[in-house]
Parts: structure tokens; C-alpha cells; sequence
């Protein structure tokens, strides 16, 4: 039997008997329904999908291709490798190969007949060399920047979609209930990263989460022991932590853990892609007392943050609430990151990556709507000495919310 | 205290007890020298660079910022978050912090006077967006395409750059060594996997592989066993195994390994950025003859590479080589992959992406360079059946060669 032969006949049962749900068709109908509206107000014919996440979102699969979406008409999924994988992935109808460039304009115009006059491109992220690649493949057609109709249509999430992030909240609980049976005094800050990260991949988290950017990264081994808690980084977070060289200058570090420190541990989980973040406490022993006060503020906060949490309610009013909440519970100075270096939000959306709208920040306001998903995280930072934070994903329903990471919320203590 | 003290004051000595090396001042000053001998043949004023990995090379941090570098005299380290930690991580001289990118042109303007009439932009991967914002800030520059100038400097390494890739072999080595303790008959692909990487991170492995591309995502789970490493998916490689999910289809899935069978452990380590490649067959219980043969044939093929590896060797020829060997040997239908599907290199070039130069591969003719590194990866696929493969990262030396990845050659055979 030939390769591809052997995908058509065996790959569909394999792959479903390993657990693999493939998106419906009904649901991608519904997306593309989503994009196209938007489409419509932004006046663009077409649109030309490339990045990753925006490409599963549209096509289901995340085999190496492009998604070609007219207005009308049905969308074409191009494929470079591997094109039997992907008919059996995806639920879009018209899937063509093709292995250079220089074919998209033709397969476009075999499939509707004439190129757009108008073409939406991720702007955001398409690098520039692509770009000028498009202008010379299609030399009479407009580019327009589509970055906004993909993140808005992707901001609101289907029942599906909540359903694939309460199970990758699931496997966070398995494994954070897990880790606690391995830590032990004097292992390093990585080595129980690692240990934390073998669990939830066991349960099925596939190890990678996923941000939309050029440059930052986001590692699922977040762990950080006393001193190291205090550390700022790069990324726009409370704090970073030491890591393990300045190649990776964020998260665990080869610090050993010791007794009573606080141990922060921010670990995010993924299930067919979709995210859960979520933030625990955790300790060797009795936590010292500062951190076990500073913990129960960061609960206070989280709290607060979720009794507003409904369609409707401004997302910068309930950062604003949150700042003051903390200066009444004496933490104005260390409350999101030592002063100078405080970040300005209280939640990020999350789905297939971790830097979805909305924002719950200063200078983002707009209304939450149901369906949207977030991650809540107050923090509170000393540096020199550690820091502390509780983080959920909910998502908003109809009556308030709901959250999609069960983990105990009280501190691990071993 | 105040934050950017206690940085100042303790984290140099912090981050050393931890094990951070910092790129010293000297190997910058060559890197840089490398780099603008290129510039001048471009005739390219100066170069912006952004992308990570670029900036890392030429600053020695992987703060978030910019790094300007003109063809005569200093460059300038701009530092969005966190400026303190990239002064005690960065050995140039001239470090200045921004919050916005409309303060760029002016921080350029006061370090040297003037804005360049031509600069060179990483077009391979910055985004249209940055790009049309860089045009609005340098409305009287001319933007050029930097990408090649830093891919050929980078595709020399020094001998500092191979000292961290041999310190990346020997992670792997003990991951390796201390894996075939956790291997058993009845677990899934991923649970080894996750091990798998657990004890790698406890030897300093830094866990995420970088690639310099905008979707191409490497992992450090790729375990397939039988059937799933007769799977091919998105990426350039002979085989991809089955995966999590539609949204991760590479790598370990959660299929149960079983006696007999190949196990094909594809795993890369990584250490202060620097990465070394390498794949190993394990097994539990003797592994079925067809693979042990096979094995053996992409051992011959590993060999014949290195045979020719010396400088002034063509890539090209050695890939050829390759070819006629495996066909000699019988496997011309099943090396690099099934029939049609065939990747069409036998060593990418690897330092601190996996995707550098040199690659050994059809239509690369050029000669191998002394401190060229590349990872050398023969393999068979036999689709429904399994694969085999051994991969190891070597370095070409004045005489040859050196092998950086020391972990046993033999079938780890529990």
C-alpha cells in the first residue's frame, strides 16, 4: 500500500482512537460566518490566512498551507505538506496541493475564476519578505490589513471552543494536584518545572503554549522559589523570575527551592491547542507568614475582579477597582510588580494564544461580552524576597461567569 | 531597597552562583566585526535588528528592545523591559531604555548625530506592520533586507558558540542515559516523552527549540513508536509521528509503545541558546530485525557523511552521496521518507535556531566551512510499519570533524 493510501484507509480511526476531535464542519461554518461579517464592514473581497492559530481557526488543521477566503463562494485550503493529513483534519471542502508559491494566484483563479481586488493579510504578523512576495503574485490587487477581522472574530468563543479549554483546565488540575507528590526540599526551581510539565503531559497537555508575537514566548515552567519571585524580565508580567541564562531569561531557574519560601508557580495548559492559564501557591512547610497575607490580598483581588465579571461590564473599570483594592489592603507598591515596573492589567484573553483581546487593562475599555475568555491574575511582588498570585481562566456567560481552571486554590503545602 | 538597586547590587553575583554565562565583550566585538565586513559589501549605513535570536547574538540579552548598529562606531542597546537586568546581561557599552517606538529615530538621533540614509531591516521575519511603522519614524531612509548579512555572519561559529553546543551534547547525553531508566512496555509515547524532557531540564536543558520562522514550531517530545513514526506531518522531516491533536500533529501522542517495536526519540537540547540535535532508537525487548537493519543502514549513511566532512567539502555531493548509498543498500523507496514525500537534505545547519546555515541538501552547492555546525540526520520511514534514524550534531573542524553529541549510538534496549 502507498503512503497516502495508507492515510485515507487508517489515518481517520488511528487518529480518533488517540484522542484527536476534529472541528466540524458546522463549526467552521459558523467561524468563517463570523470573519465574513466583518469582512463585509472592512470592504475586503478576500482574505489570504497564513499564521498558525488563525489557520487552525479557519481550517481546523495546522498542516503546512495557507486558507484562501472570498466573500462569497467557498474558501480554498492550499497545502504544501501534508495534503492526505489534511483532508482528513479539515472539514473544508475544496482542499488543493500546491509546492511553490507562484501556484497560489493560479489555484485562486481555478477555484474563483478571477483574483481579488482586494486582499486581507495578517499585517501583524505576515513577515515583510512574504509581503512583497503577495504584491508581485498579485500585482493588481489592494492589500489590506486583516490583523483586526481575525482577532474580533476569534475574541468570542463557541461552546466548543469553552468546552476544549475546560478540559485543558482539567488536565491543570490533574497535574498541579500531581506535582504537589514531587516536590521536595532541595530540588531546583527547574526540576520540578519539569517534573510539573511530565504530569500534565501525561494527561494530555501537548507543552507549548502559544502567544502572537514576533519575539515573546511563553514556556509552561514557570517556577519561582523565594528570591527569584522578586525578579523582574522581559516579558510585560509582574515578574519573570531568573531562568536559566539570558538565552531564557524568564521562569525556573537552577535556584534550589527551600523551606517556607513562597513558590509561585504559573503553568498553562493546552488540549487540542486551546489554553488554560492558571497560577498557584505552593511551599515546603508553612509559607512565611508575609506571603501566606499577601496570598489571601491576591484572593481578595481575584474576587473582587469576579464579582463584576459579567456581559456588559467595563474591563478598565474593573482594573481601575482592582488598583485601588490593593492600596486599601496596604499593597499599593508591590501590587503587579515592584514601582516603575508595574504592569497595567488584570487579565489577558486567552484561546489559542495567550494575548487574545480582551484586556482587562488601563486604556482598554470596552464592554465584556459572553463567550469572552480570560485569565484573572493579581499579583504581588517584593523584591529581594519573593512574590505571590492567584490566576484563573474564566469564561464570561450569560448570568456572570465561569471558571475553567478547578485547581484547589488553597496553598500545596508538603 | 528600591528594585533597580537590588538588581544592580545583587543579580550579577545571583545569576552567576546560578550558572548564567555572559557573552563577554570581546566575543561581541568579533561578532560585530563579522557582521559589518557584510555591511560594507551591502552598503548598508546601519542595522536595526529585533528578531531574538539576532539580537541576542549581537547583544548578549534577550531583554525586550532593539539593538541599532551602525558601520562606524558604537552600537546602541535600546531596552523596552527590563533595562537594569540587560545592563548586568549586555556587554555593550551603550544601553538606553524607551517605552514607545516614537522614541527610537530620537534615541538614534543623540547616540550618532544623525539617521542613517540606509538601514537594514531582518525582512525574513519582521512583520508588515513594524515595518510600515519603521518607514513612518525614517521618512528619509532607505529600508533594505539585512536577513542574509546575519545568517551568513551566524554561520560561522566561534569557539565559545561551540563550547555551549557541546555542553547542550552532554545534556543530552545524561536526558538520554537517564531515560532508558523511565522507558516501559505499556506507557504512552507522551508519558515517555515527558520524562523524557523532565530529566533533561534537571541537567539544564532550557526546554523550547527555536526555529527562525513565523509557523515552523520544534518541539523536545518527538517520541514515535511503530506505527506513528510511519506518519509524515507539516514539517520538513521524513517523518512527524501522529501527535496530540489536529493542532499539534507532530510528536509523541498518546499512543501505548509496545515490546519489539522502534521507539525513534528525536530530541534536541538547548543550553544558554545554543542547541544540539540528536535522535537514538530505543526499544523494549529486542527490537523486530527489519529496524535493526535499517538502523544500521542509516549508521553507514551517518558515517559516510562524516567521512567527507571537512572543509571545502560540497554539501551537495554529500547529500548525493547519501542517496546512492541508501539505494545501494535497498532502501531507496523508504530513505528520508516515503515515496513523493522524501525530504531533500541530510544536515541543517543548527546554533541557535535549527534552521541556520549550512544545509546539506539538493541544490546547496557550496563548500563547508572550519566552525560550520550542522546536524547530520539519516532516516528510514516504512509507512504503517515504523522508523529508524540516528542524528547527531557535529562541528567541522580544520581536520574534519567533531561530533558534539556524545550519548551512545547503540539501540537503548530495556
Amino acid at each position: 500500500m502507498n503512503y497516502e493510501d495508507w492515510v485515507r484507509q487508517e489515518l481517520p480511526e488511528l487518529s480518533k482512537s488517540l484522542g484527536f476531535h476534529h472541528t466540524p464542519h458546522e463549526e467552521i461554518k459558523n467561524r468563517l460566518a463570523r470573519i465574513r461579517t466583518r469582512m463585509e464592514k472592512q470592504e475586503v473581497e478576500a482574505l489570504l490566512v497564513v499564521q498558525k492559530m488563525n489557520f487552525y481557526y479557519l481550517s481546523g488543521t495546522t498542516q503546512d498551507g495557507l486558507i484562501f477566503i472570498p466573500l462569497e463562494g467557498k474558501p480554498l485550503l492550499m497545502i504544501k505538506r501534508e495534503l492526505e493529513r489534511a483532508k482528513v483534519e479539515s472539514a473544508i471542502e475544496e482542499i488543493v496541493a500546491f509546492k511553490s508559491n507562484r501556484e497560489i494566484p493560479l489555484l485562486i483563479r481555478a477555484h474563483c475564476r478571477k483574483l481579488p481586488i482586494s486582499l486581507g493579510l495578517e499585517l501583524d504578523r505576515l513577515p515583510v519578505k512574504d509581503y512583497f512576495k503577495f504584491q508581485e503574485l498579485f500585482p493588481g490587487t489592494r492589500m489590506m490589513d486583516a490583523s483586526l477581522i481575525l482577532r474580533e472574530a476569534r475574541k468570542i468563543k463557541s461552546s466548543l471552543e469553552i468546552g476544549l479549554m475546560r478540559k485543558a483546565g482539567d488536565i491543570g488540575k490533574k497535574a498541579y494536584h500531581e506535582a504537589k507528590k514531587n516536590l521536595k526540599n532541595g530540588m531546583t526551581e527547574i526540576e520540578f518545572g519539569g517534573l510539573l510539565e511530565a504530569a500534565a503531559k501525561k494527561h494530555g497537555h501537548e507543552g507549548l503554549l502559544r502567544v502572537n508575537s514576533l519575539n515573546y514566548e511563553a514556556y509552561t515552567w514557570h517556577v519561582l522559589s523565594g528570591i527569584t519571585g522578586g525578579i523582574v524580565s522581559q516579558s510585560d508580567s509582574p515578574m519573570g523570575g531568573l531562568g536559566l541564562s539570558p538565552a531564557f531569561p524568564v521562569g525556573a531557574s537552577l535556584k534550589v527551592i527551600r523551606a517556607h519560601e513562597p513558590i509561585l508557580v504559573d503553568f498553562g495548559t493546552c488540549y487540542h491547542g486551546y489554553q488554560a492559564d492558571e497560577t498557584r501557591m505552593f511551599s515546603v512547610g508553612r509559607m512565611n507568614q508575609k506571603f501566606i497575607d499577601a496570598y489571601k490580598a491576591c484572593r481578595e483581588i481575584h474576587d473582587a475582579v469576579l464579582e463584576e465579571t459579567r456581559p456588559g461590564a467595563d474591563g478598565e473599570a474593573i482594573f481601575a477597582k482592582t488598583l485601588r483594592l490593593a492600596e486599601k489592603l496596604g499593597y499599593k507598591d508591590s501590587y503587579l510588580g515592584p514601582p516603575g515596573l508595574q504592569t497595567r492589567f488584570i487579565a489577558h484573553g486567552i484561546g489559542l494564544e495567550l494575548n487574545e483581546l480582551p484586556f482587562l487593562a488601563q486604556g482598554r475599555s470596552y464592554p465584556l461580552e459572553e463567550g469572552m475568555t480570560f485569565a484573572v491574575e493579581p499579583k504581588i511582588v517584593f523584591p529581594g524576597e519573593g512574590s505571590v498570585g492567584v490566576e484563573n481562566t474564566v469564561v464570561v456567560t450569560r448570568g456572570g461567569f465561569e471558571i475553567l481552571t478547578p485547581a484547589s486554590q488553597d496553598i500545596f503545602q508538603v
